[in-house]
């Protein structure tokens, strides 16, 4: 597997948060039913009119971002040409300063989990080229390694912010603690050899809801020197200012987060018509409440 | 989601092994570097030669199966090309009766749930037309809906092959149970509404390693009607004589995969040298063992 960067993601990421003042994630969910009307109108293919809007969006909201979490799945729903949008949006992404944190909730046996590591931390084209992935903890220790070795950035799910995360995640063990805290505990050991020797934090991130605020300080506390990766600000109802215990360790202890609320933006009655004003707006807003957040 | 038959899934999947009087499936797990001789040697592209060998394979093996499962990681690897090749040995599955079983191990969100639904069970070219898919638990119920509601046959990772399952899978909960087991339970749960009128086995299924034969009659006790998916039979040590208990219900309700030791099985001292008649071979043993295991 050849590695994008032999430098630690973890310090990598902790540098571009403290150069670009931003703590903020643009997440790319394209609908290819709900792309912005000017990308639409201008790709005769879906494949190229998803690329376009994606560009776009970077363009417009980009600034204000440390890095785009692209979500596979709504590539994959396009077809072959999914992979060719994927490719051009992350191209774009890398040219605008971005990380890429490649959003697939991968999770398979060694030799599967090898072969993800290749095809999402492999050098373009046959990699994606991805800076950091989120990945499924349910097969162990042993299906994560393949991944942790390419020295990029792996987030955990640890507690997710749908509301069916409870059947299993909080599940109760008979040490007393709650499955998610379990996988809290793996994630802190699996990073435990693997700490930025400038940033402090750990390669091993976690994805953590910000949809449950009240389990944050307890994850904090469990995962001392982790990435929090926290989905669900925004049109899932979770509020940046609940989230200050993901920051203890740093600014770049937390990562927020926000597609809808960037992508479609323009939808609100107060926000400018143009999707890439209303956007930019947005992102801005989103990046100065969570830096504020996390002073 | 457009599906891809309204029929149930399990009921196609049994008369399907009633018919071909197999529970054999064929995994395609594609290594660029290994792949059969004739395949490497007459295509210039990869995603191509892969193809090529993934044919080569269904052509020698597929009579002996019901149904394919191409492990999705593999073809991510290749890049943009991948898919494609992808399309192409799906396409071939099905013209050869076989029933596709798309390995992804998929598992997020409702939204991007419904994104993967599209992505796997969607009609080709835009889906990729899957009969069945494999999907992690670990989100809940929620996220697995928009799975479920495709009509495809679902595959719950509930206890897998590798040696680090132990990790999560085995944690003890505080009612006595093993995880795996709740993850059992839930399986059974969710497909208690969707069963097979003419089957009586339920759309939704387990991936149970064949490798820890100790679960098996306790898997099979808390999930009667569930049909197994069992990993982990020859080159993982697991061995079909030791199946047994999956097969209580009925023909049908047991599947054992097998990849490499059917594409590589003319390297081992006692086979034939042309990989497609050792393939052929192995796979029609293969068949005969599970048969004669499941009566």
């Amino acid at each position: 597997v050849t590695t994008v960067s032999t430098v630690a993601f973890a310090d990598r990421l902790a540098a571009r948060v403290a150069e670009r003042r931003s703590q903020l994630v643009l997440g790319l969910d394209p609908d290819p039913a709900r792309l912005w009307p000017a990308s639409a109108a201008s790709a005769e293919a879906e494949g190229d009119a998803v690329a376009l809007h994606c560009r776009a969006l970077i363009a417009a909201a980009g600034s204000a971002c440390v890095a785009i979490k692209p979500q596979l799945a709504c590539f994959e729903r396009l077809g072959a040409v999914g992979r060719a949008a994927l490719d051009a949006v992350v191209e774009a992404a890398h040219a605008a300063g971005l990380l890429v944190l490649a959003d697939g909730k991968r999770g398979d046996v060694p030799v599967t989990a090898r072969a993800y590591a290749e095809a999402l931390t492999g050098k373009p084209p046959k990699g994606l080229g991805a800076d950091a992935l989120t990945a499924n903890p349910l097969l162990g220790r042993d299906a994560l390694e393949p991944l942790l070795e390419t020295g990029a950035g792996v987030f955990l799910l640890v507690r997710t912010s749908n509301p069916g995360a409870a059947d299993v995640q909080d599940l109760r063990l008979d040490d007393g603690r709650a499955l998610w805290e379990a996988l809290a505990a793996l994630a802190d050991d699996l990073g435990s050899g693997r700490i930025g020797a400038e940033s402090g934090l750990s390669n091993v991130g976690a994805v953590v809801g910000a949809t449950a605020p009240e389990h944050l300080a307890r994850a904090r506390e469990l995962m001392p020197r982790t990435v929090f990766l926290l989905p669900g600000v925004g049109a899932q109802g979770g509020r940046i200012e609940d989230l200050a215990a993901a920051w203890a360790p740093g600014r770049a202890a937390g990562l927020v987060t926000a597609s809808r609320s960037i992508a479609r933006a323009h939808e609100r009655a107060d926000a400018p018509d143009d999707p890439a004003t209303a956007a930019a707006s947005a992102a801005e807003r989103l990046r100065d409440t969570a830096w504020a957040a996390s002073g």
